[in-house]
């Protein structure tokens, strides 16, 4: 796949037509999903889930120089944008079926655009999940992509199913993407650097773990602006509060180690883009062991409390958040 | 609906989450679809499709100044987004189910906002689409819709069932939204000028000739980027070609009395924004009029013919285009 027609050379051009025919389509053929009854050439495309499946859709827009920088490598954002919308499926416990792309763009730069089909297809193949149809017009660069998932009827992961004494549960770490920022235009080999803008640029949907979750934790969102935040929204969804233990909270040693512990932490707690899972989970520690299995990553943070709010607590005192969370129209 | 809190004076910003429970969330009460489990509020939307319907997705995006003037008012570039988006569905026979919102846009303006979910409830409330999900960010303005619409299994209505021998059709009449871009800043009160203003900011999709026509027609797709552009990827999907005739063109007579029959047939033939159905028939006449029933303005243009190539005659002979059709980086 785009190895034909021979691989255009920077600064090439394409018109709308040779994109379609070069790109497009041939990404959208790349991945099959079987429930997908026609994708990409018509005015619309076709799906038809099992009777026992519902539909999931989420949707997310990525800004040049608001969600990311805007000289990118076009293959990191191909990757990313299709990451952080998998990551709302997974939230969902929905697994991938079909997404579309909308794409505002200043000029067809065929290798730029070449570069962006290899992030979404090398994200795309590990999920099965297919392109089946988007819109690509000219304007200043950002992407809408659009997914479409699918879950058993009535074991979706919702935001409001918490409950008083559920375990509050976070997957994988936090804060290597946050502190990625202050690195993105940085080089270095440096091992840590590496690290924490891959989990920037690179973030890994937790899909799989989500399909063990479903009809199992009571409540779950995925964190993409901040644990503090995210877990308030679930929290206030469900109507309960909770009380978590900072020390507890798995914060990312690559952050710790470019930013020393108190910053990382409050990285992990208020930062964004981590992309992991945030869940509720109703029963014993042994019971959410045996069920995450080999997706082992998940930590204990605390529990949910009757009381509404999120208390954080240090070395068993509440503690002060260095900000509230993130509002695109607050923090440009 | 948009009453309480107060409305909003001119200038007055809303923070993110204001605009999610000023706007948002009525929107997506206001118009419930019973197939949409959930909307709003999650990080996915969950619909369910009776077994017997597929899905069908379309995705459009507007960009200020390239598919709408920036001064618009925001109430039509509402009716017109949406609609825009409606038409791909009705194009695939497909009723309207749920749709999603992505808006980038430079401030959170409380008035502009009002006035844009104002004109999306508009036409949604006409065809009982739900708005389910979105994503709001900021950024140079421009809106990306995805529509989500259902269809009995097979019957949905492809460009690529044309057969030699049908009849080539079209609803409405064409020209009048291309011509009235020379009047978009006009405030005339003349009545013609006012006739394809209207045309251009509030295209009717052609739903219920839509349902009329599924399983019945050959082919079909919605006029967008002009019936001789649109009308040749009809036919290039099915493997033929046409012989349509121009004085058999419904030229709109607004755009006629403004521009004179030459210039609105140019239009009628190359411009685009009609949003008018394109499809082949692949029985007689009488049995077409018998179909569309009350769906009276539908008019036989032409002949579908084996040899590839549309050729357009005027007086009998050939006719040139004055232009091949709109390609979104070819004409800024």
């Amino acid at each position: 796949m785009f190895s034909s027609p021979p691989p255009p050379s920077p600064g090439q051009s394409w018109d709308e037509r040779a994109c379609i025919e070069h790109l497009w389509q041939p990404l959208g053929q790349a991945v099959q999903h079987p429930w997908v009854l026609q994708g990409i050439g018509d005015d619309g495309a076709r799906l038809h889930l099992p009777a026992d499946h519902e539909l999931v859709l989420s949707v997310d827009t990525l800004v040049a120089d608001c969600h990311f920088p805007a000289a990118i490598d076009p293959e990191d954002l191909g990757w990313r944008a299709l990451a952080v919308n998998l990551s709302d499926l997974a939230a969902m416990g929905a697994q991938p079926v079909a997404y579309t792309l909308a794409l505002t763009i200043p000029s067809l730069d065929a290798h730029w655009l070449t570069g962006l089909c290899r992030g979404l297809l090398a994200l795309a193949r590990l999920h099965g999940v297919q392109l089946v149809g988007g819109d690509m017009t000219r304007g200043p660069l950002s992407l809408t992509l659009q997914v479409q998932g699918a879950v058993p009827v009535g074991q979706a992961l919702l935001r409001s199913g918490a409950r008083c004494g559920d375990l509050v549960c976070v997957s994988g770490d936090l804060g290597a993407a946050a502190v990625a920022l202050d690195w993105l235009d940085n080089d270095s080999n440096d091992a840590a650097i590496t690290a924490v803008r891959q989990a920037y640029f690179r973030p890994t949907p937790r899909c799989e773990l989500a399909y063990r979750l479903r009809g199992q934790a009571s409540a779950a969102l995925d964190i993409s602006d901040g644990l503090a935040l995210d877990l308030q929204r679930l929290l206030k969804a469900s109507g309960v509060g909770a009380r978590i233990h900072s020390e507890q909270i798995p914060v990312n040693p690559h952050a710790r180690a470019l930013q020393g512990q108190s910053r990382a932490l409050q990285q992990a707690l208020c930062g964004g883009d981590d992309y992991q899972l945030c869940f509720t989970w109703p029963g014993s520690e042994a019971a959410l062991n045996a069920c995450v299995g080999d997706q082992k990553q998940v930590t204990v943070i605390g529990r949910v409390t009757a009381e509404p709010g999120l208390v954080v607590l240090a070395n068993g005192q509440p503690m002060t958040l260095a900000q509230p969370g993130y509002d695109h129209f607050r923090n440009p």
